[in-house]
């Protein structure tokens, strides 16, 4: 049975984190909202989620769809996918620690988000644009460092060496961790390259998943959407630096 | 063995809603940060936490030591914790709904946050008013009815009735939601009482926590931390309206 993954067609966003662990995964999925066919598009997905009769609706995007299960929360769905996929150990202590990490990468992105966001979503950036930039340089300045630090650390301290992040396989947390990389390369390119030099098992990580296998077929296609200002990563060079 | 919660002696903050789970289950825990015997101590917890031999070690205070565990993230913690102390249901739909709603709750949290420091954590709230005020407008406005309106749809939805978020008895994520209502009733008194005549089961449900026997007990105790201006839930009355 496919599972159904039901996000915003027009940019990678939180629904990115899910796609990365499908296709790493080579897994049966539809991506419903960027569909053409009967019941698909994103009108059919937002119907979807504000369905009366849902028994557990979805805050918001993304949410999974698989036989009866509709999940919402980027790291819940991957909580259930993890173990369906092989993208996480088989030990509880190991799934707890792999959360964790996780839920960490979620901390992050929510602050990327209020760095473009500082004051409100239903404003667009260019009316809170004096709070974002001052937002922006204490992100770059203190939570970058600090955030990339403690998943050197981890790295660093994985008993199975820095290749990955738990234990000797790739897991979701490990994609997780590129695609927060990306990113933050992407919207905060110096910064974020003068972070890396100081984490060096996060940097080589981040090429790491861009070079395994199914990923890197992945990236190279036009089922990765390309970082745009929509998204949660923007590139405003005022915000850099 | 004794569960051992490490977190900021002083506040109730993130680390409340793992001592309302330990409380409510009777659990047998220790305070550290709290304690005054040997190896107690806020000066020892974050000794632990920063102990370079920690493989696994917390990105931040709350963490949880149990055994050979050590879990950092609220909600991780609460993952951990929720089949242990009969928190959660059985099947995995039931934990990873539960789940889902504990992430969510964990995402209003850290936008209360973001009502007294929009720019930036190492600044003080007075050296970020002029900004707090309009983040504080939008969240009152928008985002306090939007969360409660959706807590109040899972419990009115909830087949067994809206007398807990998810089933038939009562889980962690019930406690947390009490702790969310509570905070909030703190700190913006006007805003949050607004939202809640439009929320009945919510504010119904805070009721029914805080009548629960255990956490009545607790509630009244000195083991309960009052709410104060260094916790996430700060009064500014400036804030509220």
């Amino acid at each position: 049975m496919a599972y159904e993954l039901h996000y915003w067609p027009t940019i990678q966003g939180r629904g990115e984190f899910v796609r990365l662990a499908l296709e790493a995964a080579h897994a049966d999925y539809i991506d419903v909202a960027r569909g053409g066919a009967k019941g698909q598009g994103v009108t059919a997905s937002l119907r979807r989620m504000s369905a009366k009769d849902l028994v557990q609706p979805p805050f918001a995007p993304p949410f999974l769809v698989h036989g009866k299960h509709t999940i919402g929360q980027t790291a819940a769905i991957l909580l259930y996918l993890g173990p369906r996929l092989g993208l996480v150990g088989k030990s509880e202590a190991s799934r707890i620690w792999t959360h964790q990490i996780q839920l960490t990468v979620t901390d992050v992105v929510a602050e990327v988000h209020e760095t473009h966001h500082p004051i409100a979503t239903s404003l667009y950036y260019e009316e809170q644009k004096v709070e974002a930039a001052k937002r922006a340089r204490a992100f770059r300045e203190q939570r970058i460092p600090k955030f990339l630090n403690w998943f050197n650390t981890v790295l660093a301290r994985n008993p199975s060496g820095p290749t990955w992040l738990v234990g000797a396989r790739i897991s979701y947390a490990d994609l997780s961790l590129f695609q927060l990389v990306d990113g933050l390369l992407y919207a905060f390119p110096t910064a974020a390259q003068r972070a890396l030099t100081k984490t060096p098992h996060v940097a080589a990580l981040h090429l790491r998943v861009a070079g395994h296998k199914r990923l890197a077929s992945y990236l190279a296609s036009d089922r990765r959407i390309a970082f745009n200002e929509d998204c949660i990563f923007r590139r405003y060079p005022e915000l850099d630096g």
